[in-house]
């Protein structure tokens, strides 16, 4: 049984997923609970997409359909994630307010007819939104069928900015806040450079589209400001529902897929984080991409358990092309967002639709109905999950970490770098994806996080690297950690100015080195190092201050010079990998790395996953073949999916899931 | 001498182009009339870009020259096609109604400059250009020299669509008489998804760029809305020329080319069905395409003869490479036109222009003058169509049928399909190579057409099929015909729903089977059958309910699976194809279906082309040899080009054309 | 000594650079100077982004800051090439005149925030800027400090087009100035081409985006309008400037990125030639397109000794990968441009920039500092460049010229061209390549230039030809010269009129053949020719009206019929070539055209630069080795770099640059 406060009063994994009944006629609902009840659905999504039919007309309610729905679910069972619709004003909102639309860069107005996002700056939108939310929370606040409130839906997407002119005003407001006075935001932003300088706070805006590029501190503030504007709307909301309901709320984060919203600030505005994740199709390896969004989903939770508010079951709608998940991949998914730290499975959606833009989601009911394959194992997982109820409630520990950082990220994609092949998440999913089939378990961390609990900490892309994180990392090397950067890091302060000293200048005590000048690959370019390795992308002169070198260039624009270098700092080590290699390639530059930070791989099969849960009384060993030929794994104790017991070794069936609950190992 | 009423009044083939002798001094008009003559030309447009020379001041009317160009014609025994200049408003008309410009879905407002399509639903636009058509046909519509009204030119091209508020207003219009009500569009449309339900007709609008996806249904009732602007546009035309000559009216068609043209409801509004082709440059069978276009047209045209408006003598000058015909081509090309039931071979333009967007589009008269490969071969083909008078009113029968509903199409090329791969003419020109090659000739139908004319009918990608034209299906099969169904057909309804009972359910029983759910590929990916085949872009995982197996899946996402099955339904047949096989594998899958249809490939060599027409008394073959090497069909009769005789077979040499006169035998 | 009123007083080559001391704290200005020295930097530019600081509210001016800079400059030998800021104007501005904001083809309006362009036509911006260039002027027109005046910088960049309302109404006037009368305009527009006739001036506009192609005479004149704009911003600028100071005036070309500056009318307007020039990166032979840029400088320059104003130390920030220049890169760079009629080696920028778009572009003084490469290869160059005085004035002279004219490359580029592959940048590019590696030192000329200096002309794309110009290349055959024309040359008027004969008519007698018909190859064709050449792109069919077929197509569209052909007209030698031969096959090409012009290969490697400036009293051979291994040349003199002498012969190292004193040879 869990010892933390889960909130959403479940005594299992909760299982279910997004639930539109108002695209179908009443009689269908009874056969939808009739069918949750079968698949073990204990937990359904409403309401997320209805502002239209409950509040039809400006300040004009009709709650009753609503009413009908909660008490027939309440009735059969299951608990309600209750939705506040403001992810899509209906088109009289747009009609009323047209100012209120989202303008693009350019400034293309963005209409009503799609998913109906409205600028989160505008007051109108906030006085409707909020007003809405609390006439739900004043009827439904107390209502025991409802679990959880579920505000908006996917805060950032389909459109994370607004250039519109209630935007513009809402920009100001953040800057002289954030800046003080004028001068201050000359400085950050560097204006002195293109004759840029402000006079007038009147004359600052949001960075349209320019004859050439934009301030690149202005459009960082701009990106800072965006999820500050969405997180705002987001506030504004849940306290108007926590005026008059004490039930936990959410909003459904896309850790792995949205880059504009900054989850650890939003992480600390819910009481429970809750994820949407789907495979990228075209990833033949989309189960560790999977993994990886996982763990930073866990992270930003500050390791507690978390929901897993929306995945498929199969095919997705919106990609190019949108293949379908094969006879076992679903439940592999969704065990391994479990074994990752998610209490809750839940799918888009319910039933597939037969109308609009998304009739081809795949849905734990599908357009072919219950004689699908789908379907069967719908129930199947439904009935799994039941049997894991021990599993609830305990946490995953993690010796490595990577530094995960949304507004370097913000400021890495900005115009003008100086290599167009530069990509941060292909540099930490390299660096992930070599420790994924080491099976070492990560978490995510902001650069100026307490690295303590951490025998290795990954920078494999930390281009925006403040003076106060900097010496956070040094530190820790000092203090006997393995830090391992990767180029391109330490490059900028918050304002996206050079660090004074030049590249990597902050992290020279702890890496024994700096940048001289970057040394970009040409397109497609490849380079040797002196090991055999071979790399791309990127190379660098480095001007070393005391680093070793552990490979060098053979070849290409440095040759002869360091390319890979390990320094002792205190009593730690800071390591510098200047080049792209990949996770092969990886392999080699990381055994010296584990050895210095006392790790070691699993030594199981590359396609096999496995992770641990800590419970208070127990372990729970998630394994996951995603390989075509059984494998066996080390395991003591009793496997809950069958109830049979391990002695030393269980095996994993190919494109099997075993749960192995085990007597506290560790 | 044809039986029908040609409306031409023309004793022999139509031969000419587009004729604009604006561009050019009035002492060029005298040598291109006697050059006209010299090439047999009979038939000339004009008048079609003059709408700033016609009435240069709004309201304001001048004749005199367009008075002797048409008096000069005719003194030559030229005869006019007389166009009404409205697919270009001068310049004063946009100064005048700025708001009648063209907007695009972003907002972008298409300016003057280029051809100055106005939106179609202004009323400013629609009182000027019926006030013109009117005015012309009060002066020329009764001139001896004028044989046909050609309105407009190529609706739909540039641009089909108009996102102006004229255009929003006369959309709301056009839905309100179509839905009747408001809760039968928020029904028909889906509206409850994404929360898009409408209170108000005020509140609808076209589907212009909006933060995601827009309503599919909504922009499948916009693309309808946007072809009937244009076709209520031109029927307003056309009535103002009624109320005032009885010369038939035409306006020309791109069958092959302009997506968003119902050719359907247009052929019912022309009194004589006229066509626009060109090569596509990029495409070295282009012959093929060619041959599927003129079959189209005479589709639409319910098989009476139809005339080619316009096609080229050699490059045209819009393609990214506009490669010129070689010798023989033209001619080549000319003849298929002919041989699929076309009785004029007109040309864009008879002059090539010196000034302009057109000045590299060749002509019957190039740059290079009367000097040139060009000319010679213009002047051959002029004599040649001459001798073929006995051909005019003669008809092409087809035992093929094909499925063509250009609403499906605009449904299929929606956003957020299962695969961008889905390519709904790729498929159909794979099916119809297929046919080319093996001799046999294709009409085009509408899924709800009477399909007793055919033994064979396809369905290649009929992804909207209504109820009503599955059950015409269903029945043709019933009644003993052969029906070849492929992948993504009867998917959805005539809202873009999802039809009850999921994927293909409406041809159940025809077919044998469901589709139970949708495996595309990966980009590039290829699958095997286990008859050797090679597929790509789609596979599916099928639900059989009676149907054969003919051949399965050996590997891929749905190995072990059925690919092609066929099921008797009453007393004819229903085949299904459910993966992407090009027109050399599609061999092996039609010989069976060609035996259930009773049908036979003409066993010629691929790249010899073989039409018939039959007339009242005689049929004529038309051979034409797409290769390099001579050869020799079987033939009985006289041969209209050259006088010869054929007695049992005929050799048609290497890039030539033979025309037989053949008693007839069928 | 230069016999030439070399205007900026310097008694050496001017070396320095940008230099933007605002967006450092002075303490920094101090530590600057001496590095300068200790680089031996005698002139830097400054001011050039410097409007909001000097006119922080409009009309208040703040000149403290820049009189005390220099004044410092001025007490450490510094010379000052200062700069007019109206580059980019105060966000107070745009705030204050919103519709001076540049707007774009499609109707974007192009904000504040990075390069601030502002519309050259606006009344507002040319009050703006003369007022700021005369108060400058006023204020430092005297200061003998100042040596030159850098007005704007780089017109034409980031944008040179301008669609807004105040364009609208100057490009009226510039039409009505160039035509007179409407008539006019719509003759020289082809206006009857698609129904464009104009009837009112008002009515005539940019050619904004429409439906379809726009007019292209109309966009070649909005071509020769946008250019003309800038420049009357600029001649505004320096009439204010001369009002006050004599000191002379120039302003930053682009020569070789800038497509819409026609560079020919503009150095008629400046008081010295400068260009910026930056290495495409992607390009590994970018030497060469060096050398194309320097000797183009010089061409319009008309042989008068030139400024490189700006440079970089290694990578340029705005290209998609900015690869770094590598040891000795630089100064074989610097050399190139000096031996081209450079007497002024400058860079952007003196210090990298923390801040800004642009912060990742090298400096003479990185990130890194002064212990880097970069640096001390800066500060060897000034050592070097002062060693090279006595070349200072100095001229190079050419034997071949190739024509090159902005009009005809605007005209060519625009749509609906007979083939996208067609790219007369390529073709120069070709025959340049060619020239470069065989030693032969190219001006470049307008079509209408006075012809006899040279012993070979070559037409390498000369799309746009007038009846003139053709004349005058016609007038240099006769004469005795010897001309190369190829493809897609003679081709339309000052209109974009095709010329009336056909297409090359107005060269007919120059080259004794016109072209019949255009045959362009499909994409990626390749064709033969009957000599083994191997030629892509294009190919043609040929109408020889005299012209002797020195090579035929072996096979492709043109099978049979003449490739490149000879003509003896007069007593000068016309060359057709009719199809895309890269630099490699232009060697079996050029070797009998350099026998008609009597001119020969200097036979040296590839990778060898040789160029030769005459001096009044001597010559200065340059000579660069761009290849990994020594070469020796033929030269008798003193090395200018090491004060070695040379007897017949000198070894170039690999990577290495010398520089040889001969007494006069020629």
């Amino acid at each position: 049984m869990p010892d933390y406060p889960w909130p959403l009063g479940l005594d299992g994994i909760a299982y279910g997923g997004d639930y539109n009944p108002e695209q179908w006629p009443q009689e269908v609902w009874a056969q939808d609970v009739a069918l949750m009840r079968e698949a073990g659905v204990n937990l359904v999504s409403i309401g997320i997409f209805s502002w239209a039919l409950l509040e039809p007309t400006e300040g004009v309610f009709e709650f009753g359909w609503l009413d009908g729905l909660i008490d027939l679910l309440h009735e059969n069972g299951i608990r309600v994630d209750l939705g506040t619709p403001t992810a899509s004003p209906p088109a009289w909102f747009f009609a009323t307010y047209p100012d209120a639309r989202i303008v693009t860069r350019d400034g293309t107005v963005l209409g009503f007819g799609s998913r109906g996002l409205a600028g989160p700056s505008h007051p109108a939108y906030l006085r409707a939104s909020t007003r809405i939310a609390s006439e739900l929370a004043q009827r439904y606040g107390r209502h025991p069928a409802v679990a959880l409130w579920h505000v908006h839906n996917e805060y950032g997407a389909p459109v994370g900015e607004d250039y519109s002119a209630s935007a513009a005003v809402a920009f100001r407001g953040w800057l002289q806040e954030r800046y003080g006075s004028l001068d201050a935001l000359n400085d950050a932003w560097g204006t002195a450079f293109w004759g840029q300088r402000y006079g007038s706070w009147d004359h600052v805006n949001p960075p349209s589209v320019a004859p050439s590029v934009v301030n690149p501190a202005q459009r960082l503030d701009f990106a800072r400001f965006s999820d500050h504007a969405l997180r705002q709307a987001f506030v504004a909301e849940r306290d108007a529902i926590r005026a008059h309901s004490d039930i936990p709320v959410t909003t459904n984060f896309q850790a792995g897929s949205c880059p504009s919203i900054d989850l650890w600030k939003w992480a600390r505005e819910v009481d429970v984080v809750s994820n949407d994740h789907y495979l990228t199709a075209a990833d033949e390896r989309g189960h560790v991409q999977l993994a990886f969004v996982a763990d930073l989903t866990r992270s930003v939770a500050q390791g507690r358990p978390w929901m897993l508010m929306e995945h498929s079951t199969s095919a997705v709608n919106w990609q190019p092309r949108n293949v379908a998940k094969r006879a076992g991949e679903m439940a592999r998914n969704a065990f391994s967002h479990l074994g990752r730290g998610a209490d809750a499975i839940l799918f888009f959606q319910w039933r597939a639709s037969r109308s609009g833009a998304e009739k081809f989601h795949s849905a734990m009911l599908p357009h072919a109905g219950t004689s699908s394959r789908v379907w069967r194992e719908v129930v199947t997982l439904g009935a799994d999950l039941q049997r894991l109820t021990p599993v609830l409630g305990s946490r995953v520990h993690a010796d490595v970490a990577i530094l995960w950082d949304w507004e370097s990220f913000w400021a890495q994609d900005l115009e003008w770098r100086p290599s167009v092949d530069l990509d941060h998440r292909e540099r930490v999913m390299a660096y992930y994806d070599r420790l994924w089939r080491d099976g070492l378990t990560v978490d995510f961390v902001l650069p100026d996080a307490d690295l303590a609990p951490y025998r290795l900490v990954l920078a494999p892309a930390s281009y925006l690297l403040s003076t106060a994180a900097s010496e956070n990392l040094t530190r820790y090397v000092a203090g006997g950690g393995t830090l391992l950067t990767s180029y391109f890091s330490a490059i900028v302060d918050e304002s996206d100015a050079v660090h004074v000293g030049g590249y990597g200048a902050p992290l020279r005590d702890a890496l024994g080195l700096t940048v001289e000048e970057f040394l970009p690959l040409r397109e497609g370019g490849r380079v040797h190092l002196d090991n055999g390795l071979v790399a791309r992308t990127w190379t660098e002169d480095l001007a070393l201050e005391g680093a070793r070198v552990v490979s060098a260039y053979a070849d290409g624009p440095a040759a002869g010079r360091p390319a890979i270098t390990r320094h002792q700092h205190g009593d730690g080590v800071g390591w510098y990998v200047s080049t792209a290699l990949d996770a092969d390639a990886l392999e080699t530059v990381m055994a010296p790395v584990y050895a210095d930070a006392g790790l070691a791989p699993s030594g199981l099969p590359d396609e096999v996953e496995v992770v641990r849960r800590h419970g208070a009384d127990a372990d729970y060993v998630i394994a996951i073949n995603h390989g075509d030929e059984p494998v066996a794994i080390p395991a003591d104790g009793v496997l809950l999916l069958t109830g049979d017991v391990a002695h030393g070794s269980v095996k994993v069936p190919a494109g099997g899931v075993v749960v192995v609950e085990e007597g506290r190992t560790s």
